[in-house]
Formats: structure tokens, sequence, C-alpha cells
């Protein structure tokens, strides 16, 4: 627990709930009878709701990007580092709303939630989301808010991703879009590690064909195997040399199949927490989604044509060891937006850690975003910061 | 079955075993009390017995490296484009020897050979191997077959492991070493994705603690998660573009579990063919011997020392899109040689397919191979070629 919450936190924050009753269909052909959105949010609403800010999660990520659920949290949101009084997205400007995702595992409808057709969880036949899906949940949630026009979408990864299609598919709704360690859609690469993780999880016994929850057991397994070849590919090949290097659990080889590698042990470690609070059925529809992202396809395959009629400004992130997202493909959505006269803005980060970079201390990253931000707390009218630099 | 055997083919080849009855002491401090080693041999061994090559293979390789078993095989050896009358290693001047490793599962003593004490498989019982082992048992089958000294030692990555270490063990028994797209140890990286795959096939219900032979069955989901893993590092991320791209299987979205992209149905296929021939503890101990593989461990973890008595010269090769063993992992073999003002050439070849290059059709690297190869021949008084460039 935080001995003293931080005078730079949100503070305590308490989740609430959104319940939909309106259908919302989606791009399977299938359709959500209702559905509810849990979410979080700090700083208050200015009078015209110009200062609304859109956090999107990563696939593993939740509602609680910042604060704490209480005084005994041992540690704060995921993106606390990054929102808060005087953060790069300072709450004493802006209004931060962040959702989670539809087909997640914290609240928002989804697999684990109860099919109301038939009393039982959903399990395996809970639809699979898209990227469009999300954003037009999100919209809803936005309209009941009183949300016209989000001041900025913010996100990294698959939630950089969810600012990309929210500009595309509501081109006067977002003022700006932050497409943090993104890309336009996955390579042959990314989905081969997303399929290896995937059949992990199928193959293993205890999935009993996604309704394990009915068999009192989960495919723990199948998530270990999924979460160790996903966090290889989050670091980069430097980051885990600096790391663990060749180090030795035990100081020698022990010619056996236990830990002998500080980094097998530390992958399975982070394999083994993961398995014990992350739902499997929604680990197969994040990466589906992930597999699924692709703007352009929509627009001929043609990525300048699918952002032809944005209307937001951007800033768009990549670090130069990110390997799952490298900076190649920042730069593909910066080069489909130059094309259109757009503006954006692009920093290539030099960072050591790889893919999760995005949520790491980095001076010149924090730097850049907090000078985006302030720009466009400038530009909404935003109360001026408590604390912090401009 | 190929229509006609082809001219520069080795043709039809019979594997031969050697029978070793004098114990082998292992790294891991146990003893093989005995072992056989399949070999093949292709090319005439010269009356002073210094035309002879050693091919050493890597995870998945055997002894099969050239020619053909029968008029019936479908396909020629693992390396028959580099090795046959012509080629790069040309048969018409060298005598080429190429065993199976220990712990293999082709023929040489391994998990799948009857334990002596049991008189059942060894399974899990067989004593973790290391390339200093290897290279110790090849030297044996080295005396057993006259050659005193090799003109050249030659292997590909963990086979190119192999070729450095006999340099370092045997210094006066290796005149050139050939080592192409490895390494002079597994990265944290490297090591982080032979853990996946070991948990896949370790907690495989059909793994039996290493045993699956007595419950006639084999750890099969486990290999094949292995082998799909393995397989995207074996892969550019170029190559699984240009291969695979996005294309669907079907044309549109399945929104489902079963094979929507080509990469995935390609990645499944390559498992489950792989799962029905290659047997699983090997692969469990060919993985920790890449894992094991640090020559310079001895020597103070310096690698300029390890190699400061070798009298090899080298061929030293890497491919620019290879980022399992990539060019700065040769790099560290070379410029720990010249520190040691040996004899090294070093190519960087330019290739798309990433790790897998090394048995791919590139011209400049078979040039580079075939000229650096013709100059040891012209050294070791290797008959003059019948046919093919000099």
């Amino acid at each position: 627990m935080p001995e003293v919450i931080p005078a730079d936190s949100v503070g305590i924050v308490v989740p609430q709930t959104a319940h939909f009753d309106e259908p919302l269909a989606l791009e399977c052909n299938r359709t959500l009878a209702g559905y509810d959105l849990v979410y979080e949010t700090y700083g208050t609403l200015n009078a015209d709701a110009s200062n609304a800010v859109l956090i999107c999660h990563a696939l593993s990520g939740s509602h609680h990007a910042a604060g704490y659920h209480s005084a005994a949290d041992k540690k704060p949101g995921w993106w606390d580092l990054c929102i808060g009084p005087g953060k790069p997205i300072d709450t004493d400007r802006f209004f931060v709303v962040c959702p989670n995702n539809l087909g997640s595992c914290y609240g928002s409808t989804g697999p684990t939630s109860l099919n109301p057709d038939t009393g039982r969880p959903w399990g395996a036949d809970f639809p699979l989301m898209t990227v469009k899906d999300w954003v037009k949940s999100q919209a809803r949630l936005a309209d009941r808010l009183g949300i016209r026009r989000w001041a900025a979408v913010v996100g990294g990864s698959l939630g950089g991703m969810q600012a990309l299609q929210w500009s595309i598919d509501f081109p006067d709704r977002v003022r700006h879009a932050l497409v943090i360690a993104s890309a336009p859609k996955l390579s042959a690469q990314n989905i081969g590690f997303n399929e290896v993780a995937r059949q992990a999880i199928l193959n293993d016994p205890g999935f009993h064909n996604g309704h394990y929850y009915a068999h009192d057991t989960v495919p723990k397994q199948g998530l270990i195997l999924a979460r160790m070849v996903g966090h290889i590919t989050y670091l980069s090949d430097e980051a885990m040399k600096q790391k663990f290097g060749r180090d030795l659990q035990s100081g020698k080889f022990q010619f056996g199949f236990d830990v002998e590698f500080q980094v097998e042990s530390y992958l399975r470690h982070q394999g083994e927490q993961f398995s014990k609070f992350f739902d499997a059925n929604t680990y197969l529809l994040m990466t589906k989604a992930l597999d699924y992202f692709d703007p352009a396809r929509d627009f001929g395959n043609d990525l300048v044509k699918a952002l032809a009629h944005v209307q937001a400004s951007y800033f768009v992130a990549s670090f130069t060891t990110d390997w799952r997202f490298s900076p190649e493909r920042s730069r593909e959505i910066v080069n489909a937006l130059l094309k259109n006269r757009k503006n954006v803005s692009y920093a290539e980060i030099d960072a050591p850690q790889g893919h999760d970079s995005f949520l790491l201390d980095n001076e010149r990253y924090l730097a850049l975003f907090r000078a985006y931000m302030g720009r466009i707390a400038g530009e909404t009218g935003a109360a001026p910061a408590a604390t912090g630099a401009a």
C-alpha cells in the first residue's frame, strides 16, 4: 500500500457502470442485446464539455488507468505515470474517461458475464469483438456522459488502434488522436505469435471448449504459455539482456528442466501470476481483435484513403527498440496522414525497453506527451494546470 | 520421388552406424556407458585423409544431409543444396561426414534408445548433452574413420556452434571452421523462446514426465506449439509478410477460432507435421544444448580468451534478416577472432528469409561458400572438381 497517496495522484477512485439497453450490432454480424461498460473518470468535465479525454486500454488493460481503489492498494492504475494532476494528461485540466472494453474481464460485459439467453456465463459463445465495435460502444458512453467531441482519444498498442479507429469512424467527434506504440494493422509475424498463444489456450485440457467456468477450472497452462510468449514480444532483446543476460538462478547449470536461467524464472512467474487473474476467453478475444484490426481494409487496403476524411490532429509516437510494433509501423500511419495533408506530430523515442516503453518512465516521451496535451489544453480552454509545466 | 536423381546429387546413400564401447563422460557429470552414432558419408577419403569435412546439424537435423535413401524419396537430405558434385561442399573433392548427434532421434543413441540399465527407453532419463559433449563424441568418430584433422568443420545455427567448439576443444584437428548463421551464445530472448517451447512440452498431459513411450502416446500439442513458436523465429518478419501477408484462408473473416489467416494455417501445418516425426525429449534436449552453449564461460566469460588458442581459419556468415542469430552475433565471433589475429573471412549476406537462409538458395551465399571451400580444396590437395567452378 502507498504509505501516503502521492500528491500527483488522482487519489481514490470509484469505478462506475453504465448500462446500455439499445442493442449493439457487431462486425461479426451478431448483436449484443444490451451491455454494461465499467469505467473510471478523473478530473472535472468543464461547462462546454470540451476538455474530455478518452483513454483506450490494450490487451490486458482495464478501466483502472490511474489512482487507487483503496488506501490499501499496493499499485495504482496502469497508466498512473501519465494521468494525474500535473502529469502529461493533466487531471487539473482534463476530464479523463477510461472504460473497460467489451469482452474484457474487469466488469464490462464479456465472456465471464451471464448470457441472458442461458443464464450461464457466455464463455466461448461471447461474440468476437473488433476495434470498430469497441469504438461504437464507447461512443454511446460519450453520449451518456454528454461528451459530443473528445478533446483527445489516447491509447498505446491496441489502445492506439482504438484512437485511430475513433478518428476514422467519428471524424467530427475527435479533436486529437494520440496513437502510441501502435500499428495500422498486424503483420503476419504478429498474427503468428497471437496464434501460438491461442493454440496454447484452445488446446489446454482445462479449456473445455471455452466453457471452463462450468467445470470450475481454467486453462491455466495455456494462459501461462500465452503470457510467456506475449511477454517476450513486449520486451526488447536489449532490455532482456540488461535485465537478465545469461545469469543463472543458482550460479551453475543444473542439467534438468527446473529453472536454470533467471529469464526462465521471470517468464514463468509472469505467466503464473497472469493466469491467476486474467480470463482465457478474454485473452482469445483480445488477440482476435488485434488480428482483425485493419482500417484500410474497408478502403481497398489503402490507408491513405482510410484516413482521407479524418478531422483530428495526431500525435504518433514509437519506440526505437519496439519490435512488436516497430517505428516503421508508426511511420506508415504518419505517412498516410501526411499524404492527406493532415496535422501530425511524430516522435520516435529512443528507449531500450521495447514495446512496454509506452507504459514506462522516459523523460523525452513524457515531455513530448505533456507538451502535446498542454497544446490541446490551450486550444480547448481547459483550466490552467494547478501544478507542473504548461 | 525425384523423376531422375539429379546429376549433381551424391545419389543413393546408406546410413552407417558406429558403436562406441568406451564410456563418454559428459558435462552434466554423468557418463554414457556406450553409444551409437549414425552417420552418412559422401565422396572419397584421400590417401592422407586430408580432405575430410565434418557437417554438424542443427536442432531438428539429422545425419541425412545430402542425397536420397531410395529412388522413391521425395526429398533429398537437409543440406543437399550445398553438398554434392560441383556444389559448395564438392563431393568430388571432399570426403564428407555427417553424424546424427547424441540425444537426437534419428538413430544415434538418445531418449528413444533403450536404457541398458532398465531395458526401457531412456525417455527423460537420458542425460542432457552439451555442444562440448557432441564434439567429444564426434572426435571419436573421426578417430574411427582415420581422420586426424578435418579439412573443415561446417555447420549452420546450432551446427555452427559445434564447428566453433571443435576449433576450441581440438585446435590441431580443425583446419577450417565454417560458422554460419550462428552465435557465440544464446541471448536472454533466445532462451526465453526455448523456455516457452519446453514449457509447452513439459506441461502437455501426454508428456508423462518424459516417459510417454510407455503410455503409447506423445506430447503432441506441446510439440506443435514448440515448433510453431520456433518456426516464427526462423523466419524474418519480411519473409512472413511476403509469404502470407494478411491473406485470409477463405477471403473473409470467420469470427471464430478456426484458421482465418493463411499464416495460421501454415504454422499449424508445420507444427502438426513436425509432431508426427520428431521426439519431444529430443526437442527438450536440443533446446537445452543451445541454452548451455557458451564457450567463453570456461574463460572468464571472455570470448577473446576462449579463442586465443585456436589454430583454424574461419568462414563466418550471417544473414541480414536473421533476428534469431543476427549479424551482430556473428560479428562478436569475428571480432574476438580478429583480436586474436586469427584468419577469418566474414560475409554478411543480404537475404530476406531470416534464420532459415542458411538452408536456402542465395546466389551470393553459395558463391562465397563455394569459393571458400575451393580454397580449402586447393590447400589440402583435394582432387580437382569434376564439375563446376573452382
